[in-house]
Order: structure tokens, then sequence, then C-alpha cells
């Protein structure tokens, strides 16, 4: 099965990325490797404000990484086209927008790290770190960025 | 035009970037790629301390990111000797001293990204991730890591 | 002299690493580059829990850092077996749970970096950047991730 097919089977619908604003990309290829932009967590299309241990849960923050994961997949598609040259997903480090005693980062990333196993498989398992920051652009509760290789 | 004049045309005279203390490096090579280490905004030669959202302004941020990016600039040129050897920024990953309540990291981060631009042209963009951190050694306001190809 | 022989020298025993309870792995690599997830502070086998700046002394967070960095290669050594293939240590990310005051996070850090040169002479001279974030999963202390040439 292709990885379009994978994510028509898991019911996701890959949505439209805008390009950033300022003078930088959201996806850089260096050899065959690219580096994607930190990605904000939306809602309905509107960045997803909050913080985890003050207003948002664990669930919540979950949930908003696994959309992050669904972003990050529909800017690799822009970009390659074709998901099907994803070789391997290398690295995420996913940012948590925290208070000072949050301390379940690693619970909030499983949703965009699940996220990439499901769809890649076994070439979607890659390293990670996961900690808590003390804002994110926007106030979004979480950001990804990733490394893929194709 | 050459990168040198491109910055002279801007006014930017590269500064002294001293190695660093600590069993570290501030540029570690391995391919084409150079992984350069967080440098400390600084004003006049001195690390500029402070912290978004609270003793500082969004504006102040920006121009101290801008100001890192002219010592990433001098630390690669001290590494490679001709800076027409860089072939693209690749990744820029910019911490933001902020308080729990600061959104404006991006507006910060642009400062950077707006320079390596100018200077570089279209090499110049990259992907990036932007975010505030609690803290930064000695207080510094802002701190920039980069990713260059040559 | 090999690295096992400075290991040694350095009364220095590897931990066994246990493999990541969620969907990613401790190493990823691409190339000849690897990619070592984050690695959180441990003492005595458990977490080594705390902020910096609130209930824990630099010289501590510095230990901290230092047992990381032998974890970092006992997760090196089961992924290569000899840990003689390891050409360089590229970069390392180091992430100091602070406090929103607390400033020597390089100094924390480099219990980690003066460990890695010990270990790997030159080759362990790397690029780094060291900063304070709000937590860390289960409220660890430190948490470093590495990159690594092999």
């Amino acid at each position: 099965m292709n990885i379009e097919q994978k994510l028509q089977e898991l019911n996701i619908t890959l949505p439209n990325i805008s390009a950033p604003a300022a003078s930088y990309v959201m996806v850089n290829q260096t050899g065959n490797l690219l580096f994607i932009s930190g990605h904000l967590a939306k809602k309905d299309g509107m960045v997803w404000v909050g913080k985890l241990g003050e207003n948002l849960t664990t669930a919540e923050g979950k949930q908003a990484a696994r959309l992050i994961a669904i972003d990050l997949i529909a800017t690799l598609k822009q970009h390659l086209g074709n998901l099907d040259k994803v070789k391997k997903i290398v690295k995420v480090m996913s940012l948590v927008n925290s208070s000072s005693s949050f301390t379940e980062q690693h619970l909030v990333t499983n949703g965009c790290s699940e996220l990439l196993v499901q769809v890649f498989g076994d070439n979607g398992k890659h390293a990670r770190s996961a900690f808590g920051v003390s804002q994110i652009p926007l106030g979004a509760c979480v950001e990804i960025e990733m490394i893929v290789e194709i």
C-alpha cells in the first residue's frame, strides 16, 4: 500500500499549507535531507492557542501534536508531489508550550510520533526530542519541526 | 556581486568572534554541512541581557537577532575564509528569552532571517524554528544556531 | 588507545539503555550521520528530577549532564557495537530545566561537553547549543540530544 492509500485508510485529508510570510521557507533540501520548519498547532485552520499545565489537557496537547503531524505530511506532499519518495522520517523536535510544572511533553509528542508510524510504518520511526518551552509564536500550544530523508 | 561586496553595500563590518571557552567549537563540519553553535545576542561587544515580554520590546529583540546573524556570518567567514563558499543557509533555530506570555518570537527571529536573505539572496532562504525559552546562558535575550551547506 | 580502553581508564561503566516506550527510536541513521534522541538525566537508574535555579545547584546540573553524556555513549555502543566507529561528535543540544532567572546553562552543559572530549579527544569537540527550558518530560533536570558522524 502506498502512502496516499494509507492516508485514505486513516481518513486523513491533507490541508493546504500556506507559504511563510517572512524570509524563510517551509522545506529546505540539502543532499537527500529535507529540513522542515517548525509547524504551529492549528485547529479548524486557526492557531491552536494554549499552554499545557495551565489551560489544556495532555489529551488535547496530544491531539494538537497529531494535527501538526498531518500538516507536516501536507508540507512534504506539496514539496515532493509524491509521498512515496519519503525514505524515512529521521528526526522530530517537539516544543510543548508548558507551565513550569507540566512534565508530560513526551505524552503530548506521542500524538505526532504515533501518526508518523501509522502512515509511514517502520520508515516513520524517528529519533526525537520533546521538551517544554515558555512560549511559542502566536501562542500556539505545540510546535514541531522534522528532518526527512528522501 | 559577491558576498563581501554585499556586506559592504549593507554597511556591515564583521566582528571578530572569539573561540569558546569550553570543550566545544563554534563550527563543526560533516560532509558539506556546517553546524554552527548557538550564538548569544551581543551589543557593543557585551552579552545583550534581557527577556522579551518583560524588559525588552519586540523591536529590540529583532535588532538583537539581526546582530546575531552578523555574528553567525562572521563565524562562517573565520571558518571558510571566503563567504562565497556558502551554497545555502539550510536551517536556523532561534531561541528567544521569553516571559510565559510573550508570543512574538517569529517577529524577533525575522531580524535574523531578513538579514540572511539580504546577504545571501535566494541561497539565504532557510527552514527555521523559533520559540520562547525560559532562559539563555548569561541572560542573553536571543540565541541562534544555524546549519549551512557549502 | 581505543575508546573502550579510554572509558576504562576514566572508570566509566556504560549502563544498559532501554528502548523507548513510544513510536520512536533512540538512534536513527541517515547516510553516515546518527541522530540520537534526547536523553533524560538519570541518577541510580531513576530520572533525576529538578529545576536549576530552584532546587538544584549548577554543580549538580553539571554532574547530571556528565551522566547523560555517559548514557549517550552507551546508546552509541548499543547501536554501533564498536565505539571506534565514531568519526566525530558533530552537535550537541542541551536543554536545562531552568527557572526564569537561572543563566548558567553553559556551565551545566560543560559536564557533557568535557566528558565527550575526555573520551573521544579532538573528535569529541562538537558544535553545541545550550539553553533553559520551562520543563522536561518526567521533570528531568537536563535533556541532551546529539548528532554523530560515523
